[in-house]
């Protein structure tokens, strides 16, 4: 419901960052329109996931609740969760891809979480995380999959339309970089209470756009992969049952960007808008400067989702240019 | 004067961006302190000189002036001049040292503007400069040496207060990247007007600190090498005339930062705030790190004052981590 978006955007203030929603003269120039951008690279972990996790996790009481949360995560929920958990003062385990970037498994940890790694292809994370679960009497934080977190993830949304009626704009498009649909949720069904004309649009990397696919065959539709693409946030096997609920019918044709276009992406996050974004983070922009919608006089919202990205990765990045 | 920057603030509105004052939660318990980052390398042309360039050339005329503006600069002058030169309308010259960045050249040319270069070390870039401006009837637009510059870089100062009183929030300490002195003075006149009590610091590579040896002498010193140093930036080869005599007297004691501090802020910057720095826009960031000042329970301002920087020296600076 949107008013439980209300409610977080409450919880969260003074705890996340209510991050910028960017310009760029040249992006504009470029796609003839107006881009805005919000900047939840610059959010507390790194990435928007800290919305959810906060909004979720504040509620809970360390002294009823002191077998603390399990979560399980390819990294930026990972780091939402253990530095809401941190901030609680409740402990977290965090299961995660062992092929996860070193990055996202290290700041996991300085959040004084503890790791557990499993194979994407051969084991199950759910099994892994509900085994946990059992054992410590902790609370399960799913990533996608809970009212708590895509309200928290919904407050993003909140903030665009704010800081757009600022400036006396109503968005045509809203991109949202997609997984397993909270944010994407969250963001909609801010959109669709404050800004309806607004279509709002998934982007996912090509050959994981379940959601591009669902969304045409109005079923939750599978990923023919769990691995495989430069975009490792942005790999959830399929739609979240609740997020699809909420975002099925609701959202606008979905995007899917190739790794060549993420790539270029983020040599113009860098070079352009001097931000840092992880290959998932910056599917949206490839969206944008790839074509695959009209910008020519529109007014286009796009989401930085997170910038947790393996220095050494972005580094490769910038010397194929 | 102070009602020049108020002047400046108006005309500069709706072109310039009013750049975020961010807050980091990692930089904030690394240091013990509120850091407070004015991100200038979001701001138009990627650094703050924009500011200054829009002040003085908007006032221009295209019937009057149509010999268009020259101007000399290590990059981020002649980015912001040739950026102000075309939304103004008239044809900017730039005298660019050859050894300056591909990226910033790359840059000044993308605005429409005429680049000529020089060597560093055996040519006067004032002599070029004014030998172009009697040829076309051009107007020299300095880097700093011009009350409307000063006052055009002030805005950035008034900028970060305003937000600051947003938060209830005097700063202890505001660190300023320093070259020739025009972001300084203007930043440290708005401050003594609007927040006297905080203290306002030059920040200088090692080998370059001409600013905080001549705040020490009460006279203009000049640096012994006119290259050398990876901040590009900040190479002026002595304080301005007129950015000292506003500075002496008016600012704390200077600090200089080596380059291995330098590359750690960069680094630090790309890693846990996700925001591309150039090497002279880190020298606070790298003087907050590095413990050249007290930060434990102090609250600091720090300005990342740009962030055009050769894609190829970042990757750099990010493998060798």
């Amino acid at each position: 419901m949107f008013a439980d978006i209300e409610h977080a955007a409450q919880r969260i203030q003074g705890e996340a960052v209510l991050t910028p929603l960017l310009e760029n003269v040249k992006l504009n120039a470029l796609t003839g329109g107006r881009v805005f951008i919000k900047a939840e690279n610059l959010q507390r972990t790194g990435s928007f996931k800290f919305r959810g996790a906060w909004n979720c996790i504040s509620k809970l009481d360390p002294a009823v609740n002191a077998g603390g949360v399990v979560a399980y995560s390819s990294g930026n929920h990972a780091q939402g969760v253990a530095a809401a958990a941190q901030l609680r003062g409740i402990p977290a385990l965090i299961v995660m891809p062992e092929d996860t970037p070193e990055i996202k498994k290290a700041n996991t940890k300085s959040y004084g979480a503890e790791v557990v790694t499993y194979d994407r292809a051969t084991e199950s994370r759910e099994e892994i995380a509900n085994y946990y679960v059992a054992k410590r009497g902790a609370v399960l934080v799913p990533p996608f999959e809970h009212a708590d977190i895509i309200a928290g993830q919904g407050t993003c949304g909140l903030e665009i339309i704010a800081a757009l009626a600022g400036l006396g704009v109503e968005l045509d498009d809203m991109l949202v970089n997609c997984s397993g649909g909270g944010l994407t949720a969250g963001i909609a069904l801010a959109f669709s209470e404050k800004s309806p004309k607004t279509k709002v649009h998934s982007v996912e990397p090509e050959g994981f756009d379940d959601y591009a696919r669902s969304l045409r065959s109005g079923v939750r539709e599978q990923n023919p992969r769990s691995s495989g693409s430069i975009c490792d946030a942005l790999l959830a096997p399929q739609p979240g049952e609740m997020s699809f609920a909420m975002n099925n019918g609701r959202l606008a044709e979905g995007y899917a960007v190739s790794e060549a276009e993420v790539r270029r992406a983020m040599r113009f996050a860098f070079e352009t808008l001097k931000l840092v974004v992880e290959p998932g983070g910056a599917a949206g922009l490839a969206a944008v400067l790839s074509g695959k919608l009209a910008t020519k006089g529109r007014t286009i919202g796009i989401v930085l989702s997170g910038g947790n990205v393996d220095p050494k990765l972005y580094a490769e990045i910038l010397m194929a240019a």
